[in-house]
């Protein structure tokens, strides 16, 4: 079985890691490919580049399910495209968000949210208003996460400030946050956080094993029309 | 002050009379523009036909700010590229639906909604969970509402339907629903019924009027990046 | 047509302003009357007050109707009378409190209020608890807004303390907050500033050029019987 | 200690039978006092209603507290005047929805309220929107309630109604209900029936015993001003 | 009329006191019964100590209505066993927690709860998430609370802090916080100070007297079958 | 790595069935252990049920713990003792109601469960309330399923009741649901079911992989004290 991970910008810069981290997850029988985007805007970080983003992420899920895809997810946390996915294809689709705050509500009762640059936040915010208690940003636009020393010490410093807020489970909130040593975080804090590769991965294969997907009853194939 | 109307399909077919009864409820200082797409779906029946239209009404949008624009209307009531558009834009934008709302819940505690086809009621319901209290579906595609007589008669069978589920206002849920009867419907079915394209010029020309937009703490500009 | 606004208080020194704003504002075919109480409070502060000054409100409203009125606004954003007002009357009739309340939350997620004294917010936040994100007060009685610049110094220091809070619209609540320098503070908190009458009238004018009014099926005529 | 009931209508009919209840239920260092109105509506069946009768409850309750009252019962279930009394006294102020609501919610989890006429309902609906199930309504006016077979039998037929819609839980949503058999009645239907006098009285004296009254941190003192 | 006291802990340190204040509150043609446990854990500090004290109270319960009694109140914030007994037992069943929440509801808007070790609150949170307003300790496990000038002293802390953060009405959020001062510091802080014994025993006399229980629909008799 | 599955009731009659179905879901280097209570109801089919299998539950939950487990499923949609594992284990609990709703969360917005005797409906809509949209019963004990034919005829009447009143996943809502043709049923019914023992196994073993536990700040270890 087949599980495609998209994603959903212009560079290819962050594929061979999201494949490496996701080769250390998956289940034997299933076969991971991560591709990126040859159109669309290098990296997400408002509505208005999940707008860009999503005919190309849409595209590309039907040209993946068309190549044998058994899943698909989308690798962002503002899952450009996934609900017109959801209609679309007939293998069950898994966005971030939803597969790292399901997760982590199992954990615990106030979920904190780390996000990238502040004005990515209030995006967040509106998605997840009854969700979450609380997001917050590491200050640092999605390219600058290479320099992971400075994106580790401001992704402790907001952890700090989730716990202090009364949060009792983190989320990472953008599928950029590579190469982080969340084990050691989570000793020295005392507190889950929830990478969400890991979530949704874990998601998409439940889904995929046990013949799953999202409801057709609530997204309906959309009608055949013409699309200049 | 020019007010710019933006038809979210490719086909021009109904900016003609979506111009005519703007032209009518318009304040006089306002001077209405109506334009359609040269790209994207003729209709938006899905969350598929959204995301192919997002792009193609947010480059629109940013160009007619260019050529003078005081406010923009984006006429469907899926609102395709509503948030990335106050996003980018310097102007008030406003959708269909949250216009129609707004405006529905001073008239009332149990908003009806009717929609197109039946596949279009779910993303509705997904964005309106909380606002409304029934959304129903008259059944025909969009493009069929040329037949206005067999679109009037649907139409009343839903409000019908949608009184004795408990509403007490009706919300014409597309911009498409033109030339139909509401004077006499609303004196027969005692019901206030909301005009989505009504609503939505009094809300934008009173942005427009009082130096209003949309707040930028929750819709700050997006970054500037590369769009491939 | 005639838009008639309720000043629900038992003094007149209110309603020159008020008729000059309106004026400002109003659509070319539509006269505005305004008119205060003969009997009453002075002015509206608590539920007390609002009790008192109800059942004027109303004898008005059904006075003015008979006069030829086609749309009342209730002058307060304690709204004395208002649902009454709904119930008896067949014309629009529109509250300060709802008006801003619908279009403010348009132009964002988190509303912040500005009312009069300290007692005087606890009934706000009764009324808007689900709606609004805070609620503060100037800490100075209605009738001491004549001393406009301390008004205006106290309003910017509330505006302040709603954005550190995380709200990004300010709502103005109360009708008396007049000649405050709005679009200056407006441009130097960068937030939006949504001042009740301007919206009251856009909403009132709507409803009265759309043929709209409350729902009678939630606002039914009261039963015809003696009062003693 | 005395505790009032106020009868918020213009006429005693139902003064002699609240007083035989409310002896029978009361505890026996407590002195119950009926009074109703002088001037006011003769019945409460609309907001209009409500509007009228709130200023003469308000001048009744000062006067009670003025004459040795220790807790005032607002007897009625749309509780005219209720706010504005918490705010205004010094002694507990209870309505009767408030304190039937409350204990039915320990009895069960979706209550179900029969109400009088039918135009009735929307404004409890509107009250009580989070905290019932359903409200339905005899359909009858209050001062048709001296028949009591008829009440009765419409009260059964709404009791089996409320079942029937997954209630689990009556509150009798009018305090003129009186001389009806709640004991045969819920050993037939075999669901609790939550009179409002018992409720009323009980949650008055347990205040009044335990030296609680409403906050007035949320309940201030009014301001004291001129009332024309 | 028997009510029953059950203090769910197995010491019955607590057993005389309780009593004292019972005798002091309840009515007279009430004769009030205090019994503790035989097994279970000594103090209710977590849902692990409600999870053991559970069954114990069921059996006490059982048998206590075997022998006469007319009303049961569990005697712990945590309310081990209460659903269970409300499936089990005839007659009316009452934890402190949900009466105590009830009363404090009707005197205002914001309820802060005041609980004993830190450990102990986030299951009160969770309980209570959607009906108060914050939840804090005094930061002494329960055993230590004859310590009463020192409860005392962090007693006031605590009311000063939720004052602080905005709440109108205190409740204390357990059975042992006994011999407190309260009267003095109702009106020292100026709030009304909820406590849990009194507010369950006028809840649990007033469905004795009015013939009430729990609905059978909602909490039905458990199926009868084998208990190894 | 050890995922222990609890069966919470006093009859090992399940335990072959539940190990057979978890070893074909489970991950290859997950060893998986099924084991029922020596104590307890044979069924748990009431909050009664659940209180007398709790103690019991975490009791097994602690020695399997000491066993070398690696983490836990609470195999009941019940749940008994789930919390209080979650305070007192250091490896991961899980329950199959949060595991089966997270899930079913992410396929669709409207879950309807399918629980066993009518009986247990309410205590899973108070669990569930503001989760899932509708829950029904297929009216049979759970120690009948073992009639496995007469229990998929009433599943697919529950399917199809459940779809025509709007929801759009099914959770079957007991762990004793085995051997059902569920895959023959999504199709022919068009709706994902979910199973819960695959949706627990999928969370539990993707938290062990991941070095996750439920927050301690939520749920913290229960105070050592005496347990009599």
């Amino acid at each position: 079985m087949i599980l495609d991970i998209i994603v959903p910008v212009s560079t290819d810069i962050w594929n061979k890691e999201v494949e490496l981290e996701a080769e250390k997850i998956k289940s034997p029988g299933i076969q991971v490919r991560v591709t990126s985007l040859t159109k669309g805007p290098v990296s997400i970080e408002s509505e208005y580049d999940e707008a860009f983003a999503s005919p190309c992420v849409i595209s590309q899920a039907e040209e993946l399910e068309m190549n044998g895809s058994n899943g698909v997810v989308i690798y962002c946390f503002g899952e450009p495209g996934l609900h017109a996915c959801k209609e679309k294809l007939s293998v069950p689709v898994v966005g971030l968000r939803e597969a790292a705050v399901s997760m982590a509500k199992i954990l615990g009762d106030r979920i904190g949210v780390i996000s990238t640059i502040k004005s990515a936040v209030p995006r967040h915010v509106r998605a997840l208003k009854h969700e979450v208690h609380k997001v917050v940003a590491v200050d640092m636009p999605v390219l600058d996460f290479v320099n992971v020393r400075e994106l580790e010490k401001r992704i402790e410093m907001k952890i700090q400030e989730l716990i202090n807020y009364g949060c009792d489970v983190i989320v990472l909130g953008c599928g950029s946050m590579l190469n982080i040593d969340i084990k050691r975080m989570q000793n020295e804090y005392g507190i889950p956080i929830v990478i969400p590769l890991d979530a949704a991965v874990a998601v998409c294969e439940y889904l995929m094993k046990n013949n799953l997907k999202q409801s057709k009853l609530t997204y309906p194939f959309p009608p055949v029309k013409e699309i200049k």
